[in-house]
């Protein structure tokens, strides 16, 4: 039966007593219940450049390796989450960068690629966390790349150059802000500044605890504010860190978040943070799917961090997407294509370890040994020497994150080859993308959106 | 206020006086109101080889160059579908081809590629189009590939081989099936079969209307039984159907859309039909980016089509989806990637007819004005010179539908240093999928589901 004619119907009276609420929601099309409640918190957390791909391979992974389906995907099998899919361009272009995508979502209007929430006419737009500030909440933002990086930096300031690192590093002082971690200590330390500033002590001197290993967490107090930079630059890639001694100091994205929420999950007005995956999109930048797939795992993490908060706290709204698609990596028809993908399993290190150990005084036979030890590929000659060829100044790749004119693109087709991984590009893509929101104001999400309509989410699930 | 507790609560009575049924609908998520009544239509539509970037692409070149959002993105804009992302492994692989594909839809069981309705143990599944026929449903497909292709055979018909389309040119015979469209005269016609045989006249035989021109689709009878071949393998694609005048008696997707609609809407027992966009899959295997916008268009057409003739119904379940992804088309981060990504807007034809009118005693100056004729694209001599190494024999190219080893990617490779479209290869990609459902039923899609689940949707929507 029609259930909206039944309750236009006379038999509106005699047929509720028959209805239990959970029977009215059961009814409903395939989603949780609607959370009607005011956002006291909000998570905001953005898998850098993710592709629809690298969800899916991620999953895929997740299912076929480890033997259990991602976090993300099991909100949906549980139906935990409402879903949209997002139109991720900028003022400028189709196809987005990070400043301009995380000035949609923080300034609530799109700005041209490479500037931080300034429009058209030089007008600044406040930055959300800013807001979120002056109505009481404590705010935070923590990241596997520099904490002064565009997605971070789109929530918190105005800046025409999204690579004005230590500039932003100075401005996030003045904006009290009460969890900042990453990385980025060029950007703080007057060792590396140009500058010789001391940014630290900056801090320290309003109040603020400076945390620089992963075990510093275990000092963070409830309440007090704290910067936690953890690397010179970027945090290193999850696959690196899972398998490379020198990294074993680093937290994970998930003991970032876990520790700025139970920083601030006592306030009395409530929290705002966003969790970024930074290095997804360098990942995707680079070509290389191992640490792809593992960075994009370590961002499912926090996630079920992020919700298992939210799940307890019953007051908080947990938004999960990216801010666009990158190289829109996929799994390409073939014989063994089940077979290639999981080999991907047998890889150690991301290809920029990989290829910054190679030296120009490599042999063949050392470039072959390498790499099998990597990533258990067997290199004909002929591949260990085209290789060899950038290391000799014979041949040069450019790329966004790839100061030394290293073979990332040579080297992911090798792998190719043997993964059935495929890319169109090492660069940011249109595609739209997806979009997942968990508990208060997830409701307010539409099935199809523009980036700057969570701007207007987060705003009115928290009522401000 | 929390709904449901208020619905708990006991305020219950006097509550609900001041409760509309429509406030009771606008406070669930953002979808339309549910559907709960039972499905006695069922439309499945099939855009073969959509990755989420041809979706994408479709949507953005119908806002910026004919002003207007695809229908598929509207219904999402109207809220009035639900959706899902849908894992389309089969069960050789992680990524799939489209008789597996279609089997899982058609028979509820992954079976290995290439394969129709037939289990690992040789067991043979009843086709769902056999199902609603047996329910005494009329059942038919129409397509824009050869009515015979793995897609429509999936839901109709048993084989170990897909590639048995004289074969199943017959077996659809013995299946009553009221309505089939598409291309595919070669496995027809006894000038063009192999044995000669005369299917055609089996059709008649049998009282089908035979269709073979677009005109013929208006002497199409209510009730009647119809076989519509409009080409001699697959339909032209749409690009080339608007600009060659060759094809202009050839029906689009969505002529034949309606017509099947109409043939069949007025059955007592309801009538179930597959339509299928096949050409999509064959532009996205071409890597060619004007062929699929316009055949992803041309498939929203009949979108369209069945949504609006769901709507007046009020008793149609239509089921929006793809069977795989192919290439994972996306366009590319640069300056220009808006203007370079609209001028896809000046292409004329598709790259099969541009690359098949080149002969090999082109000049390089005629394979250059031939070029800018068909798609305004200046290109250098040396391009020009490479294009022509493969009629010389000098150089060719592989792939699925490339009979004639001309050089697609080559081409492609070329357009997208102009236009910003990359592509990951030349085929299927394993990327989860999206899925939208219209009407009744449609609350029966849940968020995250696998392809064979499909199947049962449909028989369950349908009560049967």
């Amino acid at each position: 039966m029609d259930r909206r004619k039944f309750l236009k119907g006379s038999a509106l009276f005699s047929g509720l007593f028959t209805l239990s609420p959970s029977d009215l929601w059961s009814s409903q099309r395939s989603t949780q219940p609607p959370h009607m409640g005011k956002a006291k918190n909000i998570i905001f957390m953005v898998s850098d450049g993710m592709s629809l791909g690298t969800l899916s391979m991620a999953d895929l992974y997740s299912r076929n390796i480890l033997g259990k389906g991602s976090h993300w995907m099991n909100l949906y099998h549980e139906k935990k989450v409402s879903r949209a899919l997002m139109d991720t361009a900028s003022a400028s272009s189709i196809v987005t960068d990070s400043a301009a995508a995380s000035s949609a979502f923080g300034g609530g209007i799109r700005v041209k690629n490479g500037v931080l929430n300034i429009g058209a006419n030089g007008e600044k737009h406040l930055p959300i966390w800013q807001k979120f500030k002056k109505a009481g909440k404590k705010a935070g933002c923590v990241t596997t790349v520099t904490i002064t990086h565009a997605t971070p930096a789109g929530f918190c300031i105005n800046s025409e150059r999204r690579n004005a690192e230590p500039q932003i590093a100075e401005m996030y002082a003045d904006l009290k802000l009460d969890v900042l971690m990453g990385g980025g200590d060029e950007f703080f330390n007057p060792e590396n500044r140009k500058d010789k500033k001391d940014v630290y002590s900056v801090y320290r001197k309003k109040g603020y605890r400076i945390m620089k290993e992963r075990a510093d967490l275990k000092t963070a107090k409830n309440g007090e504010k704290t910067l936690g930079i953890f690397s010179t630059g970027a945090l290193p890639y999850s696959i690196d860190r899972a398998n490379l001694t020198d990294f074993k100091n680093t937290p994970t994205l998930s003991e970032m978040t876990q520790s700025a929420i139970d920083q601030m999950k006592n306030h009395p007005d409530g929290f705002v943070l966003q969790v970024e995956g930074g290095k997804v999109d360098w990942a995707a930048h680079a070509n290389d799917i191992a640490a792809l797939i593992h960075d994009q795992l370590a961002f499912d993490e926090a996630v079920k961090t992020a919700v298992d908060f939210a799940e307890k706290d019953g007051n908080t709204l947990v938004i999960i997407t990216t801010d666009h698609g990158n190289a829109n990596p996929g799994t390409i028809y073939g014989t063994d294509a089940t077979q290639q993908f999981n080999s991907i399993s047998e890889y150690k290190y991301a290809n920029e370890y990989i290829l910054n150990t190679i030296h120009k005084n490599y042999s063949v036979k050392q470039v072959k040994d390498w790499i099998y030890e990597s990533n258990k590929l067997i290199l004909n000659d002929d591949e260990a020497r085209h290789l060899l060829s950038f290391y000799n100044g014979l041949e040069k790749e450019e790329g966004l994150y790839n100061y030394k004119k290293l073979p990332f693109k040579l080297y992911s087709d090798m792998q190719k080859s043997r993964n059935s991984v495929g890319w169109i590009s090492m660069d940011h893509s249109g595609d739209y993308v997806e979009v997942a929101a968990y508990g208060p104001g997830s409701e307010l999400l539409q099935p199809f959106i523009k980036n700057t309509d969570l701007h207007d989410v987060m705003l009115k699930a928290a009522q401000i």
